[in-house]
């Protein structure tokens, strides 16, 4: 830390939704490292840590450490991490300039590396240039659309009939079922789907953050699946995210497209609207691509949700 | 090196064309290193260490390392670099899997990091998903298409104006403007451009390959001004880049365009297709956003190229 910090360390600058969604604390031993434990609404259905906590987790430590706002992470996910493990995550600050700072941000678990994320964060300049070149597509407001995907009831039937642990970001969110309106954008692999954070979470905190968008928008590979005409998911290889608009709205929309898919290996993108249309942030991912008639005959075990 | 690779090192690995552009070598004292020495062509035209090449360069190490084809990669833009300075590349391989690996790769002058990127190189499954979700844009092909940007010629002409050497990634491609001939996709941000390389490079070699995409593709903060009513540039804080059908041709079209600017940041999105319509890669980029008006009174020099 630097003389001028007075003293604070990471965690005191972590924001308190981050810090909740996530269960950040400083690192047993070393207070000026973030560390957190994959506890069940941190996992994927399978109960191996989810990519999206991942992205999560680099950019508020991005925050944490440049004291600046998360503009941008390309979280890398390098390994596996269950149930129960204690994640710590160590910044390297490559550059500091006059308006944005660069960083490494790593997670690992004694010597293995479990995410790696290059990324930024920047201090906005009031008068500086402002703009968007897409426009929100138009879709029903949340109160109008179906549940979508799994649930919080399902995941937990579906744990019972499995005789496993209750495990899945859907402990915290809900998805609904968002259909374009205009159909001449509706394709194979486009996707649209309200999200919001439910329970405790909801309860204590009126709107998200860049952190907690990057943890709902992990949608992209079920998408690119699609648009290849399979019934799939994907094992994501990195979860991207850039941060556009603040982030002060309860819902966002998921607004999924498919790029391309070869070989098994395919990428896509993800624009995360605000209700009222404005842009708050657009992903990227990449991910290894597998049928989910593959999947249950390998695993019978429930179908890992974009993750 | 592994016992498998009969002593072989990573340069042994590099595709000519790749070798070629970027003047990769050992590094002279590490043959397990590649390096190379930032020369007029990996330039912008104000003389610094152009992003598009830190790109490339991570992608070609990826594939040295590892000897998988480029998948993806995000490049983080740490440092400028200087003319005739040496750039060492290390990589760190940091998942090897059944068909897809992970890496860090980092370029380095001495201490100073240079770029530090995250990214994979994957083995395709023939039977594995395929299939696109976007439709390649109508534009004109490229022998209908009139010069843009800045030539060969023209960086010549300013640099003997301004007394400085001739620098520039212009040394080596050339640019077309691609106009949109469905009106109704055109809006401010949205850029579509032909892309070549050039004079030797292209004499030597048919075809580009990913790092050659990389090495073009660096358009987006271009794209990001105009979308917020400005003719202006920015500096680049990354260029990432996901790889999609094989690269096997001469010319690719560049489809640019803005995702969403705040307080002087900005990111956007570029898809480069064949001529025939394959989806070669798709990029994003995040950057710092500043008007040529500014810029030119700040410098009085030539307006940077995109970079």
């Amino acid at each position: 830390m630097s003389p001028g910090d007075g003293g604070m360390t990471p965690i005191d600058r972590v924001r308190p939704f981050d810090r909740a969604l996530l269960g950040l604390e400083p690192h047993p031993y070393d207070p000026n490292a973030l560390s957190f434990v994959v506890v069940p609404c941190l996992c994927r259905v399978d109960g191996r840590f989810y990519g999206g906590a991942a992205l999560a987790a680099a950019l508020t430590a991005s925050e944490a450490a440049t004291g600046r706002e998360a503009l941008w992470s390309s979280t890398q996910l390098v390994a596996v991490a269950d149930l129960g493990e204690r994640i710590r995550i160590d910044v390297e600050h490559l550059a500091a300039g006059r308006t944005a700072d660069q960083v490494q941000v790593r997670g690992t678990i004694g010597d293995r590396v479990i995410f790696n994320a290059v990324g930024g964060a920047a201090t906005p300049t009031p008068t500086g240039m402002h703009g968007a070149g897409q426009m929100m597509p138009r879709v029903p407001p949340p109160e109008d659309c179906d549940p979508w995907g799994a649930s919080r009831e399902m995941v937990a039937d579906q744990a019972r009939e499995l005789s496993r642990p209750v495990v899945g970001h859907h402990l915290v969110c809900e998805h609904r079922d968002a259909p374009l309106l205009d159909l001449e954008a509706q394709r194979p692999g486009r996707m649209t789907v309200w999200t919001r954070f439910t329970g405790e979470l909801q309860a204590a905190f009126p709107h998200m953050t860049p952190a907690g968008l990057g943890f709902v928008a992990d949608l992209v590979p079920l998408a690119v699946s699609q648009a290849c005409g399979v019934n799939g998911a994907g094992t994501s290889l990195d979860n991207s995210l850039r941060i556009g608009e603040p982030v002060d709205s309860e819902w966002v929309l998921l607004d999924v497209d498919a790029h391309v898919a070869v070989g098994g290996f395919g990428h896509g993108h993800v624009y995360v609207w605000s209700p009222d249309g404005r842009m708050l942030a657009t992903g990227t991912q990449s991910a290894r691509l597998f049928s989910l008639e593959d999947f249950m005959r390998k695993q019978s075990a429930a179908p890992p949700m974009g993750a």
